[in-house]
């Protein structure tokens, strides 16, 4: 009986690849419910904004390249409903079934948009599948709307308010919370209003929308209206059918992406995974995590044992060409956890002068009894994803503060300062531990 | 009594002005034998270049600004001869002499050019001062040299070839050994030589020179010829005083940078440190760890205790826009230090196509037997500071390449892909472990 695969984007197809390399001669068959398969969501804003021009390109592979090249059965428009595990089958939309021996759950998630009124209007849109965007794109092409409003200030809608402002529009981003970016930081969100109004976009935080109205969004007049918030996992089926939930809402998990259900693994959007930080469970959906937990949970679906330690929440996202890159938890989140954080922000630059260097922010948290680095921020123009990702090197490896400052980093006019900004940091957080 | 620092760039510096941070009633003198302090001494070659423009630019402090500012008494144009401590107190070339409590020892290195004959002529040059820096802007703006010979393809080698070659000269480096950048490594060699091709330099290996001669270098003709070879600790008064060296030459020092003489330290471009990948001394001079040994070595002599862990050989150079980089050992390195080295190497974009990727190439080296990461290396025009940095970090913690190849790594698509290349080298290493 084979492997099937439930969901044909990161996580899915990362398995059933993964499946095939580990095992030749296994059957895999992939359910994706949509109509194509393995594109770069991540990608979608910047088709977007045209700097992607055909959504051909946001497409990696094709089933026919699955079926010929992989020898994966990849079939699209197949909406799996239900699942029997007691007969280890899956039931389908149009009323067949296929059987699998072990099942992989990669359902991704979905911007649930239920609790909007009005959203059905033409000028409202999410920006989460490749059809989404593309409609998107020929409503800019064919309305040329003036004024858009975006609704939720998480990446997809700073990168949605980016990609609009290119197009010519006054963009307004209105955030439920009072911080951008999933953060609860005031400082970062000072920081990305202050970006996105240097380039006349507006950002109101503490707005709670109800209703889509025909021409305005809580107040604010519009010609078109984005909705970013809401991300959901994908679980509805699985749950109702016994798969354990987390706390957070997605499927529980162990370190082999493996559910409750002895053989049934889950990867990507629609699961839990172990924040390594604080060693809990943890729902951070992304692309690299998607991929990373797809991988194991196709290796170990095929045979193998694997395990995905888990992860340490780092992102980063480009507003008008400053990124905003974060790692661990900030001392607010660190606070909720039970440690007792201390943080350091200092201001540098990237490089020197003479080499283009930018001004730099960098913010370390770490914790007062242990000294152990928590989390960290870097934003800038110029070097955040090396630094941020230094940082999340040091968070996996439970880096104490006093090892972190003394890190070898490189050294040569054209590429950094002599003294990092990352150890600028870490010598300005010493002092206040 | 006081804290007398011998050596007035970065380490001897960077050890005054720790000390007095922590002790703001400490007298500390700093001696410095040549005119000026306080400079860059890794931009000399950009400043040959041009594109620092001043040599005042090179200067960091003055003497007098340490005098104002921090209190330390810094005299220039003072050269140390010999050290008597059961005395406590150094002699002067001039015939005065300087008592001292605790001492740094601080005095660099330099570029030993006794093994080449013609070195006095008006043509030959090193690069490792200012005032060599200035003389050689003054003769390429004076005398209009057509070709240059660079001896050495160490870091300030290929650096000045890049500057000259900037300048319109025709360019040589000769290289007594078979590689360049001190790695032995011949696919670095191949692509620092294929860079340096594509920018009209020529780079011969294995070419021994004896003497300079006035129209030519070991049968290249030129009518300049810069040395970049030798490069040696200045440890002789200090060693025929007693100071213990290691066996590099440099001097050995403690955890505390402190010599085999109790008040007695020893830090920067003369000194040895602990490589953290062996656990054993090297001798590694770099401005990042001459300023970091610095800050230890002069926080101990104020009476605190510090220590410095070590390095793990962190190293980037920049040959016409493409960043060479380097950390921990190559396979060859691993090999001779008793390991049993696996290297895998790759060649990925450094971000996606759309937003400017570049050819990344990444080699992680780890050993066999225990899985631990090594050593690496990062050859390209994006990115490559960041990426080297991870691997040095990873190097600092001990990780495996199995916790590497787990690295939770920024992604969105201005700045990085969903497998960065770190990721996809661990994975190629992993299969071949």
């Amino acid at each position: 009986m084979p492997l099937v695969v439930v969901g044909g984007v990161a996580a899915g197809l990362s398995a059933a690849a993964r499946a095939r390399r580990l095992d030749p001669d296994l059957e895999i068959i992939v359910l994706e419910k949509g109509p194509v398969i393995s594109y770069g969501a991540c990608s979608l804003p910047y088709f977007v904004e045209g700097r992607i021009r055909q959504a051909s390109e946001l497409i990696v592979h094709t089933p026919e390249y699955f079926r010929k090249e992989r020898r994966i059965d990849v079939r699209t428009g197949t909406r799996v409903v239900s699942i029997a595990h007691p007969r280890r089958e899956v039931a389908l939309e149009s009323g067949g079934r296929v059987r699998y021996d072990r099942l992989v759950i990669a359902t991704g998630a979905r911007c649930d948009t239920s609790r909007f009124g009005g959203t059905a209007q033409p000028h409202v849109f999410t920006l989460h599948t490749i059809e989404d965007a593309e409609r998107m794109r020929r409503f800019l092409e064919d309305k040329r709307p003036k004024r858009a409003v975006v609704v939720g200030a998480g990446y997809i809608g700073v990168e949605a308010a980016d990609a609009l402002r290119r197009h010519g529009l006054k963009v307004t981003v209105l955030e439920r919370s009072p911080n951008a970016l999933l953060r609860g930081e005031p400082w970062i969100t000072a920081a990305v209003r202050k970006q996105l109004e240097d380039h006349g976009v507006e950002l109101r935080c503490g707005v709670t929308v109800k209703d889509i109205e025909a021409d305005r969004v809580a107040e604010v007049e519009c010609d078109m209206a984005v909705l970013s918030a809401g991300f959901r996992p994908n679980v509805e089926f699985a749950a109702a059918a016994g798969v354990e939930l987390g706390r957070s809402g997605a499927i529980r998990t162990s370190e082999r992406m493996e559910t409750n259900w002895n053989g049934v693994y889950a990867a990507g959007d629609c699961a839990e995974v172990t924040h390594l930080v604080t060693g809990r469970p943890a729902y951070i959906p992304l692309g690299t995590t998607a991929n990373k937990t797809g991988r194991v949970a196709g290796a170990n679906a095929a045979g193998a044992r694997e395990r995905f330690p888990g992860i340490v929440g780092t992102s980063i996202v480009g507003i008008f060409g400053t990124a905003f890159a974060t790692t661990g938890l900030s001392a607010e989140q660190a606070r909720r956890e039970g440690f007792s954080p201390v943080a350091a922000r200092i201001e540098a630059l990237s490089r020197p002068r003479h080499f283009q260097g930018r001004k730099t922010t960098v913010e370390l948290v770490a914790d007062r009894g242990t000294r152990r680095l928590l989390g960290g921020a870097v934003v800038g123009e110029d070097g955040a994803a090396g630094r941020i990702n230094v940082i999340a090197a040091a968070l996996q490896s439970r880096l104490r503060v006093d090892d972190f400052e003394q890190l070898d980093l490189a050294y040569s006019p054209p590429f950094a300062t002599v003294w990092d900004p990352l150890l600028i940091a870490a010598q300005q957080l010493l002092k206040e531990l």
